[in-house]
């Protein structure tokens, strides 16, 4: 078992804002990030599959596809977005924690994972801060 | 002279728009930047003063006071905001690009640096673009 | 499960030194790092909390209360200090080494960590060299 | 139980080429990879090793003795060398991948690992992809 | 006069070696770098341009059209080619060192600057080494 | 006119004090950077030299003599050393700040660079704060 990790990355808007509790609530729990006209990041998105590799190929998965999976099925959505306004996949109502991020492209990309299995989804926030799902 | 450089960071939200061009015009100059409900970064600022350091001290400016006054006139206003509605330093029909931001954020802190000279401002967007300004 | 990992730095002045060895010992066994005038180094310290992300606010434990509670039982104690002579929670004749700060770090920090779990302390001594700790 | 890790690096020539296909399938499958007249790499490869820290040292392993036995047996044979065609103890007929290199690397080094026990090799092979073994 | 810089990355093989000279000389002047089946490094190329950023754009030059040409002109040419053998701008019988890359990049690059100018090339070989050249 | 910089890295131990003022005033100006019993840094020095590059080798000047000239100089006088009591070549009653250093190590290493000149030398003492000098 080889674990193989690409590396993506995205620029997204977003607030955090509970719209069941008043301002003063939303401001006292998320301080600077409840900013009412939106903040943003340098999102850095580690994707890990995991699996044996190919005899012929070398390959766990060939990376380029991985890219392009990503690509086409999450920073195509998220890259140059509102992360509260504008993601079909991220479920409304939701927090766009980094922890609740991983959460949704776990689920998003799972699926169409082919030929291995997805071990990890890690995303940094800012250089301090990062998330990682495990699918369990 | 020596050069000092002390690094801060801000985490903001932005778009590059023209309200004089119409939406086909901006979206093809602007492409994704141009998305209406904006998109965001973590910027990395370096700001370098040069001077002679301090015979007792060593110091050509104290780093923590740079810090602070850093902090105070240019983070407090950038960090976890939105680049083209809440800040009253970068003039209203100005794009916040990273060209024009070196710009107001040298304009902003060049009166108040005291017993150096402030040089250069630098800014990165992303890991891949940054600008920098030194004064003329 | 997800995991929430913040990072935080501090720099601090140690050396590796048995007091039951003479000279020849400490230096033959440790090297340079025994050198008897301390040397020192920027550490930084990545902190892992684990669990489900709370419903409302979408996060396994606020990242910033997690910051607070490293800098007041970890940060405040150990930056700009020497670790073999300045601090409580390192116990006294115990190497500061890499291996036994991730120990000792965890132990500190373990009790204070509520509503999710303490998962992992990792921490850079160089560049090239770091410990993690798991709590087992 | 703790874990340490040492970061070393090497450069490498290598391409991706699997003799019994011609050049359509070579080109199709590898793509840039498969150039007739090689490209490289700047490798970086943490080597993860676990055990109790000694009471008296405060090592897992002196980060010295595996730094130098990671040279010896590993960077001495791998570093501004071809991998395809420079390097015994890389299969032949094995493709060079970041995958396929972790397996070599876990393989050369384990059964000199002395004192405490191998847990993992990584390798990254661009900023954006890296592989990791962890001996099963 | 504002400064924007735009990094990309190529990764390539090369070897130093000077055809006049016997294999004895070649070994003592350039060591390992004069392995005869290559070697090869992650490269990462930081081009910057100067200029005033125009009124309505906020732009020195659009950074996406600087990474097209750089693209065009630098990487479709270097990127996973050897360095001797596969680019007709690197003229032959020049050494691959990153003090002769620089300059070839820049004559490539330059003449096709529109709207600004061409300020450096800095390219890193390695994270250890690094070359700037300023066109003059 | 090419400019070569290489990175090299020491690990030191100092503190900010003036022995012609009390306790007070030395926490007052240096506050944590004064603590008694020393701190350290992980310090990253580039050192840049400029000429034409030698059109047999293509080297501005051999960056592995470079390294070497480094180490010998400046590496082992500073690495795993304490910067107030350990080092020769920085003048007694001055202080080890960043500022000071660069000074101290470009008269250093200035008459020892043979064949080109040397042009900066740019020390970080941690990631949020470097200083440079350029010999006038």
């Amino acid at each position: 078992m080889v674990y193989l990790t690409r590396r993506e990355r995205f620029n997204a808007a977003h607030k955090l804002w509970v719209d069941d509790w008043d301002d003063e609530k939303n401001f006292a729990v998320f301080g600077k990030c409840a900013n009412v006209n939106w903040h943003g990041h340098n999102y850095e998105l580690f994707v890990t599959v995991k699996g044996t590799p190919d005899p012929m190929t070398g390959f766990v998965m060939d990376a380029k596809k991985l890219s392009k999976l990503i690509k086409k099925l999450v920073l195509d959505e998220l890259d140059h977005r509102n992360l509260n306004l504008d993601v079909d996949f991220i479920p409304k109502k939701t927090q766009p924690t980094t922890e609740n991020l991983v959460l949704s492209i776990w689920n998003r990309l799972e699926p169409h994972i082919e030929g291995c299995q997805l071990h990890c989804i890690k995303l940094y926030e800012t250089e301090n801060i990062f998330a990682e799902y495990y699918g369990e």
